[in-house]
């Protein structure tokens, strides 16, 4: 049974482990930094589907698919789905997952997906509500920027803060039976709106909420940045993170070597994303591809992973509403 | 801690207690047969705002404030809101919560979103997660046709079969402090694709969902239709409704004279809603109106709250994907 530690943070009494992971990308992901640290490249941007919403559900639903079978387990063995993406109605979780006869929630956190999903999950198995589970969470590149921006074809300019859709997906299984890493604690975040109105600039309208939630976080288990081997954002990119770096400093506390953020390991700077990486698969491929691999070969022990998101529509943008940032985030520890 | 029963269904066994509801509604939905239910009916269907979507944020958060207020508390009380409504993005929740400073899980279920709330809300209560949390969700005529189908002012006609979204929002305040009605079961559905494509017919996308949970939750808790004062399906309309009946009906189970659905229950046939009602605000209106009053009165004890969605998208119906419909089910009993 959870314990709730300090003002936000959940301890989680019972282990939960994070039994397998796989990690999705489309060719431009595949040929950045983190390349051979991915399940599948695929250089098919359609993965084989007629339309970009059922490419990404393609991409997902491979993710999970390949995540279950690392655990040695099939589709039927879950006993739940949590899975979430960027689409409209967030219709490429229920197209990936709509064949699986498994019980599904559906979460909307945006970018914050993954962390979300891991976050839920985790409380989730170590309640008793689910013993075995999947958190899935995925973006695409074409079917993203054509909801939220331009039609590709139009070819529009991008500014220098503007960050790239990843073209990936993410799944994690989580489980009571006993693995290389665990779930130790889980802090939920709350929206933050400081009037960030510009949707080309996602990092500024999210790095407040980074820092709030890992402030409690902090706070609540009575840690500080150097506890962790990484602490690690996304999709924050190089504006966002840089931001979050100053606001801790204001407080004193210098992030250090051990802060990263998603958005900025995806890509190469040569690869044309300005300020870099972002959407829901951003982080969740970054996660479950080189960081929790890193964990299993026990490089890495100690890891905050914080999930952030921008809570808008281009309707709410289009009104002039500001963009408020969440952060879910949770604590993973190498066994 | 929560045990698993049977294939589906999860038995609570630590109390949860729903401590306070709110329903507030548009003037249509003020004047149909459950007048005199609703904590707020608002002739204003602009709520004060500018726009649409900051009225169905404006309408959440009125629900979310007056549940919160019964249970004698203030939202600085809450360690968690979950909410949940139809708009892309899910922007009518985060619009209505921004500015409370607790932290927020988004969910999206379409029409199911007021079950999966209840049900996921359940689930971390029971796991101790938050000792106090509110579960909300809402739907906007105004915002929802102009998004899912045409501007108002185009005037479009409407076959017999399409549902009202209706304007309304409801929330609840689950706690582990006793009170007059308790959550003992929770069933979370898988989706079901019998591939109908034609968005205009909502409750045979969800029927055979409802169908799906339903039936394992009689089979998961050896109970029948009759051991229950109510069965409430939300949103099946008077289509999806009666081919529930007849999937029951099939196995030889009537669903008898408990079960009705709160698409049917939401309006008067002179209102001209067609099929019915629907939105997340309708099932979550008649829920936090109607029924958890007649439960703390006595009148109702042991309720099956069934919320169904129909997992879409305009972009998925214009590619011609089936609609897959989904349904979360909670168990509430009279202490």
């Amino acid at each position: 049974m959870a314990k709730r530690l300090g003002r936000r943070t959940i301890s989680l009494d019972r282990p939960v482990y994070l039994s397998s992971h796989a990690a999705v990308v489309g060719q431009k992901e595949g040929e950045g930094p983190l390349q051979g640290t991915f399940d599948t490249v695929s250089n098919d941007t359609h993965f084989g589907e007629k339309t970009w919403e059922l490419a990404e559900a393609s991409m997902q639903r491979m993710a999970i698919d390949t995540a279950v079978r690392k655990s040695g387990l099939q589709i039927s063995d879950l006993d739940l789905l949590l899975a979430g993406d960027l689409l409209n109605q967030c219709i490429g979780s229920s197209l990936a997952s709509v064949t699986t006869n498994i019980p599904f929630v559906g979460l909307y956190g945006a970018c914050s997906t993954m962390a979300e999903g891991l976050a839920v999950g985790s409380c989730f198995v170590d309640g008793g509500t689910a013993q075995t589970l999947c958190a899935a969470a995925s973006s695409h590149y074409c079917a993203a920027e054509r909801q939220y921006r331009f039609p590709l074809a139009y070819g529009g300019q991008r500014t220098p803060t503007a960050q790239w859709t990843a073209t990936a997906a993410g799944a994690v299984v989580l489980r009571t039976q006993p693995s290389h890493i665990r779930v130790t604690h889980v802090t939920f975040g709350q929206m933050v709106d400081l009037d960030v109105t510009d949707a080309n600039n996602m990092g500024a309208a999210m790095a407040p909420a980074a820092y709030d939630t890992l402030s409690h976080l902090f706070a609540d288990t009575h840690t500080k940045p150097a506890d962790y081997d990484r602490i690690l954002t996304g999709d924050l990119a190089r504006v966002g993170s840089g931001l979050l770096r100053e606001l801790f400093q204001r407080d004193g506390i210098d992030l250090g070597q051990s802060y990263d953020d998603c958005g900025v390991l995806l890509y190469d700077t040569e690869q044309d994303v300005h300020a870099g990486g972002s959407g829901c698969g951003c982080s969740a491929a970054v996660l479950c591809g080189d960081i929790l691999r890193r964990m299993e070969q026990g490089a890495l022990r100690h890891v905050i992973f914080a999930g952030t998101g921008a809570l808008m529509s281009p309707t709410s943008v289009q009104q002039g509403q500001g963009i408020a940032g969440i952060c879910h985030a949770v604590v993973l520890e190498g066994v």
